[in-house]
C-alpha cells in the first residue's frame, strides 16, 4: 500500500513508538513506514478511499505536539517525514492545513497522532429509539479508487484482468466477479478516466459498478413496505445521513385493503400477481426517483436497497404467488433473506444495485417484524420487553436476552378506521385525541392538523380568526377511537363489558333499538354539519380487535412463564400515534409502568435502514429470525379463553396495577352482572340517525 | 442414503468382501449396506438419480453367479437381500430381471458385481479427431430428485429451506443458491409433485429448475458463432449424444464481412453494437428453436449453452464493444471464461439457464482458438503440432506438451471467395477439385453436389441423364481457388513468383494487358454459359493470403527453435475441405509428411462440446488460455521478411522435401530471376472480358 514498505528490507530498521488517538492504540513501528499502514498494524481503521494518492484527503490526522510523558514520548515534534508541496496543497483545498494525511507521512521517531471522528473508517451515528443506540456505519457496499496498468501490446490480460490485478495489488480484493454492465462500461470509462477509476463493490466479491476518475458518493435506499403505506428513506452510505424520506401509498389497496384480500385476488385473478408485482414495483421506481430528486441525485446513483415488509409484501414484491399464505399451514416460499438485482426486479435504481430482503420468521411474522427487532435489539436486554407492531395484522414479540417469542394476531381494520361508522383514516381533521369530561360526559378532542383542544377553538361568523379552528372534525382515526372507547369507558358511559351503560345518564348519550351511541363532536363541530358519533357496534368493533391484540400478549407472556412486563414498545406508524396510557385503559396491552411504554416510529422502517448501514446486522437479522420462536396463535388452546377474557375493558382477569388510580371505581365483574341482571333503557332522549 | 447404514451401530457387524466388475476394485464393507454405498466407499461410480427411491432403476448391476476362485470369493449366490416386489417390478419394467439395483440390494455376503455400462456415473463418449480422443461426460449441471418434508403448521422453514434440507440429507448438497424463477415456481411444483420434484443444479451450486416428480432429460447447447456461420450442436448431457445440429449464416454479415468492418461499423453507429448484438442474438435463439424441434424438444429444456467465437464475436454477444480490438493494443474487455445468465442475453433457453463462454488468449485469438485446443489437445503431445484455423483471420498455434505459441495472421478473405474474380462461396455448383493436366494444360474439376470429375459429365440436349451433370459450375470455392492456384502451379503454367508463365502455350491460357488468366472452366461447363477464369490478380491475392499464414506459422516455428513439423492440424470448416497436398504444394503450410497433415473438421464447435460435457475441461481451457504464449505477428519484425519469402509458391528459402516427387523441377529463384530477366509476351491468343 505504502511506497515504503521496501524500508522494511533494511537491517538496520528503526523501530518507532505509535500512538493512535483517542482509541489509545500503541505499538511498536519500523521507521519508514507510512501512519496508514501503522495504523492499519494496530488494527486502528483509518478511512482510505485514494489508497495514498493524494486524491482523496479523507486520512488526515493531527499530529499531537509537546511532550507526553505519561504515553512514554518525549515528543513528535520532526517525527515524520515532511509533507511533500502537493501534500499541502491538498490539505489547504480541505481547510486543514494542521493536519497531515497518514498515507504519505512516514515515520521517523516517536509520534502520538489524534485520528478526528470524520477520518475514522468505521463511523457511527446515534439512533433515536427506547434506548439511544449506536449504528456502526459498515455497509454492504463501498467505493474504492484504483489506478490501472495502461493496455498496451503483447499484454492480454484484458482490461478486466489488469482491473483485477490493480484491485488484488492495491486493496487486497481477491477473487473478484464481475457485473456484465460493468464490462460494458469497462474500457471506455478507464480511457476517460486515463485509468483511473473508481470501482463500486457488494460485498467485496462482485464490482457493480465503474466510474471514471475518483468519485466518493454512495448511497442507498431503505424501503418499508406496508400494506397500506411504502416508506422509503435514502441514505448517505458514508455518514449514516438521511438525504430524503418519502412515503406512497401502496398501489396495492386497490385490489384489497387487508393482506387476505390480496391474496385472494391472486388466487381468483391468473393475472392477479403480475398487476400487484408490477404495481409496487411501479411505486418503488417512483419513491426511489422522487427521493432521488430531492437529494440532489438521480435513482441510478443507488447502489443498493434493503427491504422489508410482511410476508404477503415480500413474496408479491418478489413475484412470488401469496396463495400458500391463505391458508394453514401458511408455508413461506422462502424464509432466508435475498440478495437480488435490483434490475431482475424491473427496479430502475443504478443497473448494478441489488436488493436484499431480510428474511421473515414464519408465515406471518416476516421481514417487517425482523427489521423491528433488529432496531430494538430485545435480545440485547435483561428487561423482558413485550413489542407489538400494531396493524391490520399485529406482530408481537416477548422476550430478553435468553428467549424471545413471537406471534401474529389478526386484529382486523378497525385500528385503521375501517369498520368504524365514522372511522377516517389519519389525514387532517381527524380526531386523534379525546378527553370526556367525567360529570358532563362531554367531549373535548383535538384533530390532526390543530394543536388545541377543539374547546379552545370557535366556529361561526362573529369568531376572531384566531380563535377558527384550523380544521373541523371529518371522522375519527385510529388513536382518536382507541381514546374515545378508554375514556368513555372511564368516564362510566361503557361498562366493562363494552355495552353502553343505561345508568349514564347525558346528552351525549342517544339509543336507538336497545343500542347507545355517544356524540362525540357536535353539527357545531364537524365539517359536514353533522354530529360524529361512537356506536356501539364501533366499541366491538374495537374490542375485538384489542382483544385479539392482547390475547397474543398474553398467550407468549404465559409461554414464557411470566406474569408481568419491564417495558412495552409499540412501533409501527400507528403505534407512534397511541397514547400508551388509553392503550393500556382500553385492554390492548398487559400492565406495566406507564413511564416504561414507549412509541418507537416505525421501527421496521429504522430497521431497514439499520440492516442498509451496517452489513453485519443482516447477519444478526438471519441469526435472530429463525432464533425467535414462533407461536401459532391460531392453533393454540389458550388463544380463545385469553381473547374472551380480553374483549372486557381493560380486562375480565387480568388486574392493571399501574393503573390503580385511573380506572374507576367500579368492579368489571359486578358492573357487568349486575347489569346484565336488570338492564334498563334511560336516557334515550333523542334519536339520531347518522 | 441408505436406510440400512444403522446396522453400523451393531456391535456383531460382519465384515463383507465385495468386488466390483471390471474395474476390479475390492474391499471390506459391513454386513448390511446397500451395494450402493459399498461402491461409493470404494471409489466405484454408479449412476443414481432418484438415490433410492426404486424410481430411476440407473444403479443396476449384474451379480456374478459362481465361483470365483481367483477373486478370493467362493461364491455370490444368496449374499444380497432378497429383492423386494417393488425391486423386481422396476426391473422388469426396464427389461432387466437378471440385474438388481444397487440402491436396495444389501450386502449379506461376500459378491462379485459387474457395473455394466450404462450404470457408470461416468460415462464417455469417443470423439473422432486425428488421434480418436475419449472424452468423459461430466457436465456443469445435472438433475437430482428429491423428497421433501411437507409443509406443516409449526415448521416456518418455508420450501425453499425444506428443499434445502431435503437436497443437504439425501444429495449432501450444501450453500445452495436459488434462482429467482425457481422460487416463483416452487410452491406450486412442489404440491403438483406431491412434494418430490427433479432439481436443475448449476455447478452443485445453484438451482436452476424444479420440475414436479422424476424427470432425467437434460440437454445443452454448444455454439461456434464464426464470422460467417453460426453452428450449433444439441447435445443430450447424460449420454453426450448429439441430438441435433444447425447452422444460420450470422446476420452481422449485413454490417461487414469480415471483423475488421463490424469493428468500425461499431465505432461509427451509435446503434451499432445494439444491432449487431440483437443480430447475433436473435439467431442464436432461431438457431436453440430449430434444434430443439429437430429433437422433439423446446427451446427451455436447454440448461446451458457454452459458446465459443474469435474476440470480436464475443464481445458482439456479450454487448460488449469490439472498439478497441480495432487497434494496437487490441485490449479485450476481458480475456477470461464468464458465465452469465442465458436470460440477461435475451437467449430464450431455460430461464434459469446458464451460458459459458471459453476464455480468450489474446486480442485477436478467442475463445474459438481455446475451444480448438482443448479439442485437440497439443499440450498432451510429444509431437510438434501445428494447428492451423484456416479463415479470415488464421488463428495459428505450435507446440507440445512443454510449450504453446500462438498468433494469428490476417489472411484476408480471399479463402472465402472474396477477392477472386470469380470467387463464390461454398455452394452446389462451386468448383472444389482441381487437375491440370501438364501436358495439355486443359483443367478437370469437381463441384459440390456432384462426385464425378467434369470430364465424367458432358452438357447437352442429347446427352443420357445419367452422363448429365448434377450442377454446372457456378465458380469457385476456397479450396478450389488453393488446388487451382497449385496445381497451375504445378502445371508449369504459374512461374514460383506468381506470374503467368509467358512461354507456356495452351489455349486455356489468355492475356491482356500483360496479365495472364486461365480458363478453369469453359463456357460449355458453366452455368452462365461463359468460361471461369483464374486471373492473375486472383493468383496475387491467394499469394498475399497464404503467405501471411504461412509466415504465422514460421514465426512460431522460429521463436520455438524448430525447423519441421511431426504433424499439421488443420482446422475450420474450411480446414475441412482443403486437400493437404495442395495446402502444401501452394505454401500455405509448412513441409511435413502428407500422411501426418489433418482436417479436424470444425474443432471449435468440437471443443465448444467437450466443454459442455465436461466441465473440468473449461478449467484446462481457462489454463491453457493463459499458459499458451501468444506472439505479436504485427509488430514482430521477423514477420515481414517471413511474409516477403512465402509469397512464393511454396517459398522463396523454404525446402518441402516431402514434396520433392510433386513440384516441378525447375527451381524457384531461378525460373523468376530468369523470368523477371527477360519477361517476354507470348500466348496471348486471345482476350477473354469477364
Amino acid at each position: 500500500m505504502s511506497n515504503n514498505n521496501n524500508h522494511h528490507k533494511h537491517s538496520d530498521i528503526q523501530e518507532t513508538t505509535v500512538i493512535f488517538m483517542p482509541s489509545g492504540r500503541r505499538g511498536q513501528i519500523p521507521a519508514g513506514q507510512s501512519l496508514l499502514d501503522a495504523a492499519r498494524q494496530l488494527g486502528v481503521e483509518i478511512e482510505s478511499i485514494c489508497g495514498g494518492r493524494l486524491t482523496c484527503g479523507k486520512c488526515k490526522v493531527q499530529v499531537e505536539d509537546g511532550v507526553f510523558h505519561k504515553h512514554g514520548i518525549t515528543s513528535s515534534h520532526g517525527h515524520l517525514s515532511p509533507a511533500s508541496s502537493e501534500e499541502k496543497a491538498l490539505l489547504k483545498r480541505l481547510h486543514s492545513e494542521d493536519y497531515r494525511l497518514a498515507c504519505t507521512a512516514c515515520l521517523h521517531g516517536d509520534v502520538l497522532v489524534t485520528v478526528p471522528e470524520e477520518s475514522r473508517a468505521q463511523k457511527q451515528i446515534i439512533r433515536k429509539s427506547a434506548t439511544e443506540r449506536v449504528i456502526e456505519i459498515k455497509p454492504a457496499i463501498r467505493k474504492v479508487y484504483v489506478e490501472v496498468e495502461q493496455a498496451q501490446l503483447g499484454e492480454h490480460r484484458g482490461d478486466w484482468g489488469r482491473l483485477q490485478s490493480a484491485l488484488a495489488d492495491q486493496w487486497q480484493l481477491h477473487h473478484l466477479q464481475v457485473d456484465l454492465p460493468v464490462l460494458r462500461r469497462l474500457q471506455p470509462v478507464l480511457r476517460q478516466g486515463k485509468w483511473a477509476v473508481t470501482v463500486t463493490l457488494w460485498h467485496d466479491q462482485e464490482v457493480i459498478d465503474v466510474q471514471p476518475g475518483y468519485e466518493e458518493g454512495i448511497y442507498g435506499l431503505a424501503v418499508d413496505i406496508g400494506s397500506t403505506t411504502v416508506a422509503g428513506f435514502l441514505c448517505d452510505l458514508r455518514t449514516g445521513e438521511i438525504l430524503a424520506t418519502d412515503s406512497l401509498m401502496n398501489p396495492q389497496v386497490t385490489y384489497g385493503e387487508d393482506l387476505m384480500s390480496r391474496v385472494s385476488y391472486a388466487m381468483m385473478h391468473t393475472d392477479g400477481l403480475e398487476k400487484m408485482h408490477n404495481a409496487i414495483i411501479d411505486t418503488l421506481n417512483r419513491l426511489a426517483s422522487s427521493m432521488a430528486r430531492q437529494a440532489n441525485l438521480r435513482a441510478r446513483d443507488i447502489h443498493e436497497a434493503v427491504m422489508v415488509g410482511n410476508t404477503t409484501m415480500t413474496h408479491i414484491l418478489l413475484g412470488i404467488s401469496p396463495t400458500e399464505l391463505g391458508g394453514a399451514p401458511f408455508a413461506l416460499a422462502n424464509r432466508d433473506a435475498m440478495d437480488i438485482k435490483a434490475r431482475e426486479l424491473n427496479l430502475r435504481l443504478h443497473p448494478g444495485a441489488y436488493v436484499h430482503v431480510l428474511p421473515a420468521q414464519a408465515g406471518h411474522v416476516g421481514a417487517d417484524n425482523v427489521a423491528v427487532l433488529i432496531a430494538e435489539e430485545p435480545y440485547q436486554q435483561d428487561e423482558h420487553v413485550l413489542i407489538v407492531d400494531v396493524g391490520t395484522n399485529a406482530e408481537i414479540v416477548l422476550g430478553n436476552r435468553s428467549w424471545l417469542y413471537s406471534a401474529s394476531s389478526p386484529t382486523g381494520p378497525a385500528f385503521e378506521g375501517a369498520q368504524i361508522a365514522y372511522g377516517v383514516r389519519a389525514t387532517p381533521g381527524a380526531i386523534e385525541r379525546v378527553r370526556i369530561d367525567p360529570v358532563t360526559k362531554i367531549a373535548r378532542f383535538k384533530v390532526i392538523g390543530d394543536e388545541r383542544w377543539s374547546n379552545e377553538w370557535q366556529r361561526g361568523a362573529n369568531v376572531p380568526p384566531e380563535l377558527q379552528p384550523n380544521h373541523l372534525a371529518i371522522g375519527i382515526c385510529g388513536s382518536g377511537i382507541i381514546e374515545a372507547v378508554a375514556e368513555m369507558f372511564v368516564a362510566g358511559i361503557l361498562w366493562p363489558d363494552g355495552r353502553f351503560n343505561e345508568r349514564c345518564e347525558s346528552d351525549r348519550i342517544i339509543w336507538e333499538d336497545r343500542a347507545g351511541a355517544y356524540i362525540l363532536a357536535t353539527a357545531q363541530e364537524t365539517a359536514t354539519e353533522k354530529p360524529i358519533l361512537v356506536t356501539q357496534n364501533d366499541v366491538r368493533n374495537i374490542q375485538l380487535a384489542k382483544a385479539a391484540l392482547y390475547a397474543g400478549a398474553k398467550l407468549l407472556m404465559n409461554q414464557a412463564g411470566i406474569t408481568t412486563l419491564d417495558r412495552i414498545l409499540l412501533a409501527g406508524a400507528f403505534g407512534s400515534y397511541i397514547d400508551p396510557k388509553y392503550a393500556m385503559i382500553l385492554g390492548l396491552i398487559p400492565d406495566c409502568a406507564l413511564d416504561k411504554v414507549y412509541a418507537v416510529g416505525n421501527a421496521a422502517g429504522d430497521g431497514a435502514r439499520i440492516a442498509l448501514l451496517n452489513r453485519d446486522k443482516r447477519i444478526e437479522a438471519q441469526r435472530i429470525a429463525t432464533w425467535t420462536h414462533y407461536i401459532e396463535t391460531a392453533v393454540d388452546p389458550d388463544f380463545q379463553t385469553e381473547f374472551v377474557n380480553a374483549i372486557h375493558i381493560p380486562n375480565h382477569k387480568d388486574a392493571f396495577p399501574h393503573l390503580a388510580d385511573i380506572l374507576p371505581a367500579v368492579h368489571a365483574d359486578d358492573d357487568s352482572s349486575e347489569s346484565n341482571g336488570r338492564r334498563r333503557r334511560r336516557a334515550r332522549t333523542r334519536v339520531i340517525k347518522p
